[in-house]
């Protein structure tokens, strides 16, 4: 059994147009990070420190003990080996964890990167180098049980004391609660805590504090310091996402972290030089999401397509074996869209972190012109890629029928972690709004003479609706991008329009906003939409792009493009500036595009090189193993430990021979 | 805390236009039915021996017991109380297990009706009373490990042996393991098997065979049989879904049933009369499927629109308090959709299944000439609506912000458990294409000249476009049915059309069909889309409604038409049909249908009448005490049972002191 590639994946494997391995340098940048990339993992998936039971067969205290312990062997090892650049590090930790987190996740994401950036230098050399050795274990305290989206209602207060130059620390009300911090339940004995600063009476809004939570002698809760885990999620697991509460806590004023804002020891607020510049991490933030969406769906694609050419099912044609499910259209139609849609993330996160990293350096010089457009983008890019990885992500599980349902597929698991990105960070509706004020503005700035740059300069002019009877070639990625192009013009100009009339009806900028606001989150929809098509178009003419993949390549970005057009092609007709006949020639060139991406579908998901050690899947295995595996995975699975349960004894038994003896 | 409601959802029940009480009776079927309802549910609810721990604090060996306990309750309880009827044994059911499944489900909703369906009287003679009073435990073993849908597929032979007059049983590969039967794991000891009947040589295809497969005795395995649990799952862990193989298990001739086909002991082979008769509990499965949809979408919107008007979020105008966030326009357009989804599905399950029921006493007269309709409208109505219920369910999580993530919501619990009600019993596609087979033939009839008639009558002609300016009322339901009714019948026109155009270019039957697949879900899609919004409109017509509530379902049927209409819009823009103008109007009709059901959203919910006990969840009770049930929650889950975890000692302790000596 070992060894031998199921035959169905091997001929795929064989009849495809190109060699992955090319795609592969294309999706990670070169050989040189696809050969590291793997090195890493192989130091990882070839370590038997790492294995351990599938989480999926653990309760939930086990699976927090399983993943506490593989965090500690990650960090220790990962020291020893001397992974130190960050890149290297996020590659080695995702061969850890798979699609879970690490017990130590916000420590690394959230605690640190506060400390360095908003703590001061005395504060750095009191607390960084014990972070950063894992001498205390950390967490970020933000979102309390009431409060989220909208910092300024949290209510948490740290009201200054200058007579014993303290905070005093306190949870007035069961909705100030802090809750969901992951890592705080059980693991973290810091944290750096997001409250309302009063002095003298007076609110300052929300600052952050380093607070010591835990005792380092014994790991029991400080005085005055309630604190524990929230309890069983759809996802995370084996993170213990906290709560937290304090009743009168004091702590010193230096422990407010104070880079920007100060209180002075007689109680002197100062306030910090600018407020946006938080907005940098922010921006950052949501690119990862973006890039962290592509590859999830790229994860879940892979294992739904190597299954379907596997699983053989019902008989086409009266008297013929049962056909792969892939030749079915349906299959493809399902799965083929969520395969562009994964380049076209997977791309789109990685144009958005290199202009991040390329205005960052513009940004510590303390230009800050470039942010609002970079936020701006990066919102909606966020929540149109999260939504996305979603609905695609279940699709894909759908589509691999009832074994999609088992947790050896890997699918439900993938799905209940990564979904919460469509949360957290920003909620979807939240964010497209942020984005949708930022075209507002614009285009409100355009009307008045303003010439408009970036992401946002087509929104100057909207293209006039083509005369009647114009044909076009649905297939020609210039005139798919003007299309949607034209779409996210009109529809950021109606909305523009709607919104004056609102205003001009009598009603106030808040509810004029609100009324309109469900044509706001469709303004900046279509504008990220019209980003993605465009930016994969871009990628495609990188001169360096190897001639054998170009082909297979822009064929998933006329798919990309073309399903969406498609799924939206209202939008596109509203106006006329498509026709029926434009979209009907659209649907004729999808069927047409998936047939030719048919032979390819195996080596594009291969060419997303996740090892079979992180994408835990027994359906999606390289080697198309899927049945003995699946039967061997159940048998090994708790409830199978002892042929009869012990709730026959307890139960079963006595009712059925109770209703034996009544027969 | 106890017994006071949440001060902003009883202003809600205040300022509501209706008394909810009249929609539960229209709901429910009158007020006889909501009180036997009531009492039933009461019966378990207050009664102490039902109540456990919350199943998301267990196991799943633990969650597999306390629901083996719960089910043996309900079966003695069921039996003393006199609990007969079968709709009451479904109330009654239901209320003791929430969303999730009784460990004898499929002991009752397969085993059982098989037995009564397919037995000769002797065969019901021999088992049907141990069935009937669980002195045995069946369930129906069919699915196979590689082989779902399609039925032939089945590899699990019966060998007939003259010799000794049994069957012999055997599972000759890995793929053909029986696999998922309900109850198969660890709690059944018979079970109808399906398997590919062989006398002399020769295939006679599937046929159901009633096999024991645990001793009475001990419940071990019978020689022969292996049989397990399949493993953890998305959903539904509490059940002991199973594995089966056999090796040479010889069965008795007589346990084949025999009502239909037979085999004399020489192994003559009789046929059974018609093939067709088992389509009739399909239409009825699926029919269950539909109402079952419409009711697991009323929970997630009962839950996701209570908690809207408890949770208080962001600044809608500077210095005002936080707005509950059901006055977001963006909130209501997440969940008022569905909100009308959930009633329009509930009312199309009620119509499906009294169709069912008055046709089913003609069917049993033997007259099968309205299967063939009835068939195809229950196929795709299923599958629409498991679909919808699907996304649905999980755009109320999600609307729910971070809290929908926690068990504590009840709606992770609710998803994984309804989720497989779109891939059981026919999977999305298939089903779809099923109904546009008889779609296809249908308007092929028509166009021979036939008259058609029932649910497909529409297909004889396409209602021409209208001419241009032709101005429309698009909040009238009339124009609405005339809009989805053109839509459905263009579509089904054009598919057809495609279908011709695919032959003509010389593909055989097989290829043409699935080359034009797509477009048969479309046409699929439409027709039952169009069947739901008729359906919906032809209930409000009924005379006996109260004219009170009418107003309000009105206006849920105007926002389920007008947003499927603008959902896709494209559909009817593409000939002309509609215009730009009359989906502009639609977008605004349903903006100021949102502000009129704002106020009767949670009597609209409260309406269906869910008590808490069947919700299970924290964030929709009935009595808005959120918060306070989330805190007491998490500190009762079980990480929490000590404030320092056993981890802390066995791993972090040693590597915090480790990492503090390196400093």
């Amino acid at each position: 059994m070992a060894g031998t590639v199921n035959p169905d994946l091997k001929k795929e494997r064989e009849n495809a147009s190109f060699h992955p391995e090319k795609v592969t340098n294309f999706l990670y940048g070169g050989p040189g990070v696809v050969k590291r990339k793997r090195e890493l993992e192989s130091l990882v998936l070839n370590d038997p420190d790492f294995q351990s039971e599938d989480l999926n067969f653990l309760s939930r205290e086990q699976q927090y003990e399983t993943q506490m312990k593989k965090s500690i062997l990650m960090v220790t090892k990962g020291e020893k080996l001397k992974i130190t650049d960050f890149k290297d590090q996020l590659t080695y930790r995702s061969a850890v964890v798979g699609s879970d987190a690490p017990t130590f996740g916000v420590h690394v994401s959230m605690f640190l990167p506060t400390l360095y950036g908003q703590a001061t230098q005395e504060q750095k050399d009191k607390w960084l180098k014990m972070a950063e050795k894992y001498a205390i274990i950390g967490t970020y305290a933000q979102t309390e049980m009431g409060h989220g989206t909208f910092l300024r209602g949290l209510e948490t207060t740290a009201t200054y004391d200058p007579t014993t130059q303290e905070f005093v620390i306190n949870t007035p009300t069961i909705t100030a609660y802090k809750w969901w911090p992951g890592g705080l339940g059980k693991s973290s004995n810091y944290c750096v805590l997001m409250a309302q600063l009063y002095i003298h009476g007076k609110s300052y809004g929300p600052h952050p504090f380093m607070v010591q939570i835990r005792s380092l002698q014994d790991h029991k809760p400080l005085p005055g310091v309630t604190v524990g885990d929230i309890g069983p999620k759809f996802g995370y697991n084996s993170v213990d996402n906290g709560f937290l509460a304090f009743n009168n806590v004091r702590i010193p004023r230096e422990n407010m972290l104070m880079k920007y804002s100060r209180v002075e020891p007689d109680g002197t607020y100062v306030k910090p030089p600018s407020t946006k510049l938080a907005y940098g991490t922010m921006v950052q933030v949501r690119a990862n999401i973006v890039m962290y969406s592509g590859v999830v769906l790229a994860k879940a694609v892979t294992i739904a397509t190597r299954y379907s050419c596997v699983r053989r099912q019902s008989e086409m044609k009266p008297g013929h074996p049962e056909p792969q499910v892939l030749d079915y259209v349906t299959q493809q139609y399902k799965l083929f869209p969520y395969l562009a849609a994964a380049y076209a993330f997977w791309l789109t996160g990685q144009t958005m972190m290199s202009v991040y990293t390329t205005s960052s350096s513009q940004i510590s010089k303390g230009d800050i012109s470039v942010l609002p457009e970079l936020h701006a983008l990066s919102a909606s890019l966020k929540a149109l890629s999260s939504a996305a990885a979603n609905v695609g992500m279940e699709e894909c599980r759908l589509a691999c029928g009832g074994h999609g349902y088992s947790h050896a597929s890997g699918l439900p698991r993938l799905y209940t972690n990564a979904t919460p990105a469509s949360t957290a960070e920003g909620e979807h509706v939240v964010l497209m709004l942020q984005t949708a004020r930022y075209l507002m503005k614009s285009y409100n700035q355009s009307l008045q003479g303003e010439k408009l740059a970036g992401s946002v300069a087509y929104l100057s002019g909207v293209q006039p609706v083509p005369a009647a009877g114009r044909t076009r070639n649905m297939l020609d990625l210039g005139v798919l991008c003007d299309a949607y192009r034209h779409r996210a013009a009109r529809v950021v100009h109606e909305t523009a329009a709607q919104l004056r009339s609102e205003l001009q009806a009598g009603k106030d900028q808040a509810d004029a906003w609100n009324a309109t606001s469900v044509d706001l989150v469709k303004a900046a929809t279509a504008h990220s939409q019209y980003f993605v098509v465009k930016n994969f178009a871009e990628r495609l003419t990188d001169s360096t792009l190897d001639s054998s993949i170009s082909d297979v390549l822009t064929r998933l970005c006329q798919l990309h493009a073309l399903h969406g057009l498609v799924n939206n092609s209202g939008d596109f007709l509203e106006d006329g500036y498509l026709t029926g006949t434009d979209i009907r020639q659209a649907r004729r060139h999808i069927n047409a595009l998936m047939a030719k991406l048919r032979p390819d579908a195996v080596a594009l998901v291969d060419a997303f090189d996740f090892p079979d050690g992180i994408l835990n899947s027994l359906l999606g295995r390289y080697d198309g193993n899927v049945y003995e595996h699946l039967l061997e995975w159940a048998k090994a699975s708790p409830l199978n430990k002892t042929d009869v349960h012990q709730s026959y004894h307890k139960y079963l038994k006595p009712f059925l021979e109770a209703n034996r003896a009544k027969l």
